[in-house]
């Protein structure tokens, strides 16, 4: 089978919490600090505050851990209305330290998957963040021998994945990305006319909720990453039985 | 003339303290740390220990101005053993904060010089720090319509050239790099085989010192963006008076 009548050519993975964990770090930090900030906030106050300051902060720090850090401190400061200590604000840029040092953790079969699509598909990874931050994390992970491509993009919307698409010829009409935000990952791509796998996250960030639904013939769910091959063999014609297709 | 017989076909930029300032901002606000921490130590005990502050968290918070922020705290909890206050910490990122929404001023000639260069020759720029921060200032800047891309990287050293060389099909052998830093703008190009021009700024950050010299047929020094143009036409034989040019 050629390229030629394949529906799905290129494939695109987000990283965070779609290829590794990384939410899971944001919230047991988020606990670390309610536990900081007892003596003055109960933790609901304290992480509602943390997300309130997150959202007015993206714009100015943009997405990842160092921004994340500053939240934290303007958090602490307001919540405790001046009386946090320096050895507590230490204490959580030490916190932001060690989440940029952090191991990965991988999803499951995150690597049986990559290794299976990439026989026949060039794949791309496509994540938002703090370049040097994500830069370390894709080498970390080992994963990016699988990649065509590794594009760490401050923003995902129709533009950026736009930029991508024309950077490596990719038609976005044989596109398909598969993330865990619905915002970042598939509003954009079904836009531009792709196809998008929705594989969610235990828990998900505040800035990616989404409410509402999707009314796209382009659009899936899946529960796993290794439901994505079916999914894509499938679309692509490359079955016979419809028999246990992720749908 | 053809691209062929030109020694200089694709040029690339830096963008920090190259096509516009940001030094003195970064010093700027490092002076009102000082004054802040007036109380605590004096000038140059505060700057001194920011310095090493700065260059111990650069592997982990990479370059920018929230790196820089954070390791601004830093330096305020440590240098006041702890007596800073929590008013004075939020004032610290009162000012990582004016510093990322800060407009942009460039550097005399910019616009010209890149007008006159991008009649004859592909430009890029190439930057390196934070992904968000570094991507709205070349908004900001309102030159991003002269280049051909723009690459920013978390580091420049030989092999995010290479990469960048690969990813634009550029020859590193007709390739000039422009800035304002030996490590960053000129040694890993030398490295590559291509031809690379230093343009001082008046003063220089730390990590970016240099102290040596430079033995490369392929190395210029120019006091200005404006002896660019010339220099780029005397190498590629386009001049025939050798009167005033800059080598």
């Amino acid at each position: 089978m050629t390229n030629d009548n394949m529906k799905i050519v290129t494939i695109g993975f987000d990283a965070d919490d779609t290829l590794w964990h990384t939410e899971n770090m944001f919230q047991e930090t988020q606990v670390r600090l309610a536990e900081m900030m007892c003596r003055y906030a109960d933790d609901k106050a304290v992480q509602d505050h943390l997300h309130e300051t997150e959202v007015q902060n993206v714009k100015v720090f943009g997405y990842g851990i160092k921004g994340f850090t500053l939240s934290m401190i303007e958090t602490a400061i307001s919540m405790s209305k001046g009386k946090v200590t320096s050895e507590e604000i230490h204490e959580i840029i030490a916190m932001g330290k060690k989440m940029l040092k952090a191991p990965l953790t991988l999803m499951p079969h995150v690597e049986t998957v990559l290794a299976n699509l990439k026989h026949n598909h060039p794949l791309y990874l496509i994540t938002k963040g703090d370049l040097l931050d994500q830069g370390n994390k894709v080498d970390k992970s080992g994963l990016s021998h699988f990649f065509d491509g590794v594009e760490i993009v401050s923003e995902k919307n129709q533009e950026t994945y736009a930029a991508v698409f024309q950077r490596h010829a990719i038609d976005p009409a044989h596109f398909m990305m598969i993330g865990n935000s619905i915002p970042s990952d598939v509003e954009p791509v079904l836009g531009l006319g792709g196809y998008a796998v929705h594989v969610p996250y235990k828990s998900t960030a505040v800035h990616e909720l989404f409410e509402g639904t999707i009314d796209s013939e382009n659009f899936f769910e899946a529960n796993s990453l290794s439901d994505i091959p079916r999914l894509v063999r499938k679309l692509n014609g490359q079955f016979t039985k419809k028999s246990s297709i992720v749908t």
